[in-house]
């Protein structure tokens, strides 16, 4: 199993030199979020994830999450370290002071929640369910329910879930069935089957918070009709404490390629007890409140799993000796070279080092956004902050995940067939990291989330702030000529973009299939292209620091280098995604359904 | 689990409508592989892997093999099914007559693999490991051997291993530590550990035959040192039968990603008794004959996956309800329409079904190709196959595993969540494929191979007999309009490998790491120009039949939409990594080993 060590160097540049967390917490009024805080914080969740939470991934991936009537045992150490979890007030960092959390940014939760992704993605989905229960309940409960939820989600003591999917709809959430009716007492019973809940239920925490999707009688078909409800494992009693059972069950867990230490669940509600937050029929919309949010936190599943997997086969890579270097010997003393002297292991571990890093700093950049959007109170800067994250976050969610997982292959196939073991721990990042390119929203529900409502919905205006930014770096760094080899091919790549977005349109226009037609191609070359801008901007910095002269030459020289390796060699890519998108969708709507085969 | 149907119409159209396999046939002396004896075995394969060896691909992965004091255990009712296999003959279809065969060509016994292959990728592997040793033993083995081992082998009744990769050495077979020392009797003492080895113990058969490669000491270092043993798991006895153990044992079975269902064993060899095969430091040169169909049967493999995961993957999208076209409702009666309407599901279903039909042609071509070297006493003839078949192998080694596996990724993708739940049977297609990836040497092993060894290693000549073809057919259609879009596109990517190649060739003279830096693109880029040739060859067919008039229009009509898909949607990706090659390396070698990480 690779050793997981945290990129804390890399966090440390990304945040700061990058993007100048000091500056933007104190402007954001985080005045407990000091430089020194940040690194004391993040130093601390390196040795709790290296030391507590990775230790347990390979374990749990082995011997998975057990039921049986109805109860549901995690693997092995996961308790456990739950406990700790609880005891180190991790969750409670970036929560609302009011119901006992810390307050701090949400951008430091952030770039705590890559390392626990990569140590554990199964460990750190249970907090992350958790998370998004607890901002629903925040955002749209009534104060009782405030009172009643929010201090055990916000200390952990309690978990929760999202309960969105059922047998026949996911992506199609108006088709759902679950319905909930109104009691006396103004509660609802709700009655129906929800699946794929992850962490719906579990031996980690006292009581277990359902956020539940449900069709009230009587209510719109459709989409429109579908109300959002708190449904507790165990009743709440007067005085708060956790009471009996509800009727919410568990009548079974998946099995899957990955993530076993993860309960994925059925969830049976017969008459369950459950409480209606914000409005009748407006469910729907308080759930997409936090979809930016949570689509975030799974594009850095894929930040994570690249940065795991790149860890793991570097370590081989410098250690494996087979075969000498085509340009001669380079460990004369042993029987063949380190494997990371050839060409191609190299390709594929700049590859992953260039997706986890370049990844890493868009995610840090939406995670200011997110905290500027949360806390700002300058409209204007609340409103670009807004439209830049709507934008870029469809594409973080499904190029970061896609290219995760692309880099998980790499990682095993550094291994060559010891890849395939799964003692190496290589194959189970492969495996747990397929699901982020299918939840919150599968790889084409962003790139039509991007293209079809964003983009063509907003008739580009979406763009604007975001691509405002991208031409005045383009514009400041037009007279460096170091940027060149950074700055020209953005503009060139840009363009084109805009081009592409413009036929595109006119397209949709005459045939919307045009649209889904384009749309994973579309986003694929978005993602690549915002990548680049993403490393031309660390490029400066770190060009900047080697023209001031530094003791850390090294570092920012890989930062140049891995820059350059990204615009040679990993961009070029969007090219064959462009003639895609220029190619159109005739080819692809031409056959019959019944066509397909003989 | 999707049920497996095996693609006979498609198999017939590539074999008998493109490649002509009847004509081949005859020319070749295989009078008995008449068009209906071809059909009838055909058919008989399709019943035998539908019925028999599909329905048992899911319980094996689930079970897997169990070792228990260096005994291993099959799956249930896999057992079964080798002595059905057996008993049916199929072992023997393309075997020598004279050691029981039935004397068929190897290209038919390769279209049948693919059906076994998609109905059972752990399954197919014990025969395909039986072939590669018998096949050694045919080619180097003494009269004698042949006569102890191969009748059985051809039969069945005992099955064969490839013993070669050690602890420390996998790609790199001239570090191999296996000693074997000379007895008195002119047998030897083997004596080491392989890792690694398919099929290297189980339940299926009455004898393992290990072909091993071991080091005589006093032979030189490295891999002109290395010689070829028979050891068997049972001595035979003088009059042929199976006598006492021999010492090898198993030590134990990998935990593996996927083909659980196929024993991957440490094979300890403790003064076991072997054989030499051929001339003592020969061994890999024995070897190496077997390299070129050894790849072929793995590359065949990717087309299985691409297959089954596009039939499991089609079956979904008719069935699964799930939003309303964007171009408007076309299942008013439902409550949603189905996910083949959606345009992505189509690009995904496409592009499996263009690499499954793409990669069938080329392999279908290769395995003539095969033919022709086994047997034609033409020996311009020959020579031009062998040479074709040496260039195209590790293209279609590589390419079509490396797209096998996209096209299982965007199986599980079609089935949103669900498929990432092992019930369905997607993910463990892709489980299964990544192997695919790195047995019989990883990706860029072939990229090498084809690249250095090959290409450049003639100076280009190895090109010449495929090239010509391929402008041939670009002439012959010259004037034919309705073939323009894809020759055009065949003409304008030919033109650019070709300036490719010259300046790959003119980098390498001054740095031989360029080589290894453009190996990979290089070779994805061979392979979709080379895919772009069989569909356009099959686009020509089906054409031509449209013109002539055909009951089966539809049929030929999804053939040329399929091509033109590939022309317009797949094609386009080589023009990235032909960037990427004209990038260089540079940007690959410029960081210091140390400086991947800080």
């Amino acid at each position: 199993m690779p050793e997981y060590k945290a990129p804390i160097r890399d966090i440390k540049f990304v945040m700061q030199e990058l993007l100048d967390c000091d500056n933007h917490y104190q402007k954001l009024g985080y005045e407990d979020a000091s430089l020194d805080m940040v690194d004391a914080i993040i130093s601390e969740a390196a040795k709790f994830t290296e030391q507590v939470i990775a230790p347990i991934n390979q374990s749990g991936d082995e011997q998975g999450c057990t039921w049986t009537n109805g109860e549901v045992t995690t693997p092995d150490g996961f308790k456990e370290a739950y406990q700790q979890y609880v005891e180190g007030g991790w969750p409670t960092l970036a929560q609302n002071v009011d119901f006992g959390g810390q307050g701090l940014p949400h951008s430091l939760n952030t770039a705590i929640t890559e390392l626990f992704s990569s140590a554990n993605h199964s460990f750190a989905m249970y907090p992350g369910l958790s998370h998004g229960a607890s901002a629903t309940i925040e955002a749209h409960g009534s104060e009782l329910q405030k009172s009643q939820f929010m201090p055990q989600l916000v200390e952990g003591s309690w978990t929760g879930t999202m309960c969105l999917t059922e047998p026949h709809c996911g992506t199609d959430l108006g088709m759902l069935r679950t319905k909930a009716e109104l009691n006396d007492d103004g509660s609802y019973s709700l009655t129906g089957t929800k699946i794929f809940i992850s962490a719906g239920e579990h031996d980690l925490s006292d009581n277990i918070v359902h956020i539940v999707i449900a069709r009230i009688p009587g209510s719109p078909e459709g989409s429109k009709g579908i109300s959002l409800f708190i449904v507790p494992k165990f009743n709440i009693t007067d005085d708060g404490a956790v009471g009996d059972r509800n009727a919410v069950s568990c009548g079974s867990i998946e099995h899957k390629m990955g993530i076993n230490a993860n309960a994925t669940c059925v969830i049976n509600f017969d008459g369950a007890k459950g409480y209606l937050i914000g409005e009748v029929n407006r469910g729907l919309n308080c759930m997409f409140t936090f979809m930016n949010v949570a689509r975030l936190g799974v594009a850095t599943e894929g930040v994570a799993a690249a940065e795991a997997s790149f860890q793991g086969a570097l370590a081989y890579a410098k250690d494996r000796l087979q075969m000498r270097s085509l340009s001669g010997v380079k460990n004369p003393d042993g029987p063949a070279d380190a494997i990371i002297v050839h060409p191609d292991v190299r390709r594929m571990l700049l590859t992953q080092k260039s997706i986890a890093e370049g990844g890493r700093a868009l995610i840090a950049y939406l995670a200011q956004l997110v905290d500027i959007g949360h806390v700002s109170t300058c409209e204007e800067e609340k409103a670009a902050a807004e439209t830049k994250l709507a934008l870029l976050t469809p594409i973080a969610k499904a190029f970061l995940t896609e290219l995760g997982l692309e880099c998980t292959s790499h990682g095993v196939q550094v291994f060559g067939g010891h890849g395939f073991i799964k003692e190496w721990g290589m194959e189970q990042l492969m495996r747990d990291t397929k699901i982020s390119c299918l939840y919150e929203g599968t790889t084409v529900i962003q790139a039509l989330d991007l293209l079809a409502r964003k983009i063509l919905g907003s008739k580009g205006k979406i763009l604007k702030p975001f691509g405002s930014e991208v031409t005045k770096f383009c514009l400041e760094n037009a007279d460096d000529d170091a940027m060149q080899e950074f700055i020209q091919p953005i503009m060139s790549f840009g363009g084109d973009w805009q081009k592409m977005t413009e036929k595109v349109g006119e397209k949709a226009m005459k045939n919307p299939d045009e649209i889904g037609a384009a749309s994973v191609d579309y986003l694929m070359y978005s993602g690549y292209l915002t990548l680049a801008y993403f490393w031309a901007k660390m490029a400066k910095v770190a060009q900047d620091k080697l023209a001031q002269g530094t003791d850390e030459e090294a570092f920012y020289q890989a930062k140049v280098k891995t820059a350059r390796f990204y615009f040679e060699r990993i961009l070029p890519r969007a090219k064959g995604h462009a003639d895609c998108v220029e190619n159109g969708g005739e080819s692809m709507m031409a056959l019959d359904a019944d066509d397909f085969s003989f």
